[in-house]
């Protein structure tokens, strides 16, 4: 069974529109007056981690990939829950984990903790409560509307070249990014689509259009990149965490962000860049591991 | 760093009393007008999950195991978030999953699907409502309340002993535990302290003892046990998932209870058997891996 297959008997399953939260989205619940947005995270030890990686590091990413979840909902934290792998260095993950709860201001409500047999893995449940209903989705994109991605992307994949290739670079911004919360909380009453840029903006504007049944047309030369000489892989790294959301062209946005395109009515493909299609087969992210 | 000194430094970091909820409880949420219950556990491969597993028992065991602590809560169930590592017999892992989720008809949310490189590891996230406030916890059983447990204890270890030597017994009772919430709900507002008993019975006994802050005295003869040979074993062995609860000992109790013993004053130790002083030195159960 390939995971493709695993993930669409999932959906299978789960049976009702949750099901897109699957794998690549967080769960919206209704639970009395209350909407709830949870999601969940696993980082596994050499696939999602570098070796020798700092264990403060692994937990700040950790939490901050599930509160980037949560920020695309415009979503306010009320606390995670950890599963917890133990072994070395975990006086490290937990000071880590300090740091990100102590400057997100969010609890840590509860979790287990487990005897591990080889690589070691973690994961984070993160529940917020949403601040604008409805919750934003990737499902709500029109034609007209314009693209927008907030900051500059290929940020994380110039650290990582710093960690693993010896280059100058800010390393920060891949092994601790930041949720952008209170942005997006700003944000969710004027978008009509948004998630965050967690598999590389070209994957994820697919996926969008995808869950909204449009096109994007994106202009290249508008969107922000961290590294000209490596713009095409900048389009395609993941983990900076940026968001990326649609909205109406002259909405007065609250963030500041980048037009970075236009969404016209489903062409063919899902994605156009600088007029030219776009499909999967051309590499477009990160695809889930 | 210990596992006991990781859980101690999580618990000084959450900083309140959902803390306790850490590594051993659910952890309860104000949320509006409603009271929420999250519970995060985690079976990895040759720790918790016998060698040869048929993965459909493994998805029916994670999400029971979780269920179990929404039922100990009084609460009900609102939908899981799974964490699921890839590998060998999926359909199976489907199959077992959609069974679980179809007997207890809880929603599956969401999660995340990752690639692994040893041991599998699962996690399931469950949400529950409580249905009864103030929710049941460790932490209130008071002197003079008689103790309580449903059902018998001993029929997951004899259904162990049945997969791994060969011995006559129900596997069903280790392979695919029943998490009680029926019989959660309707004790929730009468009892005094309850918890499920996961780890075994005179372990779990010491554990709502210390939360109470009080001495559970048993009556040994008293206790229902699956094998009377092995009456010592059956005390102390885990994977039950019966209710273990504490109540005014008049109380018209609403679900088939037996009642083995009275909690007194803290006297010495938090626990006695036919008078007997036992403490942790004495192997009351499965210390957590």
């Amino acid at each position: 069974m390939t995971e493709g297959e695993f993930i669409a008997a999932l959906r299978a399953l789960a049976g009702n529109p949750a099901a897109r939260a699957l794998a690549d989205d967080a769960a919206v619940l209704e639970v009395g007056g209350e909407t709830l947005v949870l999601t969940h995270d696993v980082l596994v030890e050499g696939v999602h981690v570098l070796p020798g990686s700092d264990p403060a590091d692994i937990a700040w990413k950790l939490v901050a990939v599930n509160l980037s979840d949560l920020a695309a909902k415009g979503a306010e934290p009320l606390g995670i829950l950890l599963g917890h792998m133990l072994g070395d260095g975990d006086a490290r993950f937990i000071e880590g984990l300090r740091e990100v709860l102590a400057a997100y201001d969010v609890p840590l409500l509860g979790g287990d903790t487990v005897k591990g047999l080889g690589p070691r893995s973690w994961g984070v449940t993160a529940i917020g409560r949403a601040m604008h209903v409805p919750v934003p989705s990737r499902g709500g994109a029109e034609a007209g509307d314009g693209v927008f991605v907030t900051g500059v992307l290929g940020a994380a994949m110039l650290g990582h070249a710093a960690l693993t290739g010896g280059a100058e670079a800010d390393t920060a911004a891949y092994l601790r990014p930041a949720p952008l919360l209170a942005e997006g909380r700003a944000l969710a009453p004027h978008v009509t689509a948004m998630m965050d840029v967690s598999d590389g903006l070209l994957l994820d504007c697919w996926r969008l259009a995808g869950a909204s049944g449009v096109t994007l047309a994106l202009d290249g030369a508008a969107i922000p990149v961290a590294d000209e000489r490596r713009r095409g892989e900048c389009l395609r790294w993941g983990d900076d965490y940026q968001l990326l959301f649609t909205a109406p062209a002259d909405t007065a946005l609250p963030v500041a962000a980048s037009r970075i395109g236009t969404v016209v009515p489903l062409d063919g493909g899902h994605l156009r860049l600088d007029g030219r299609g776009l499909s999967l087969d051309d590499g477009l992210g990160y695809t889930h591991g």
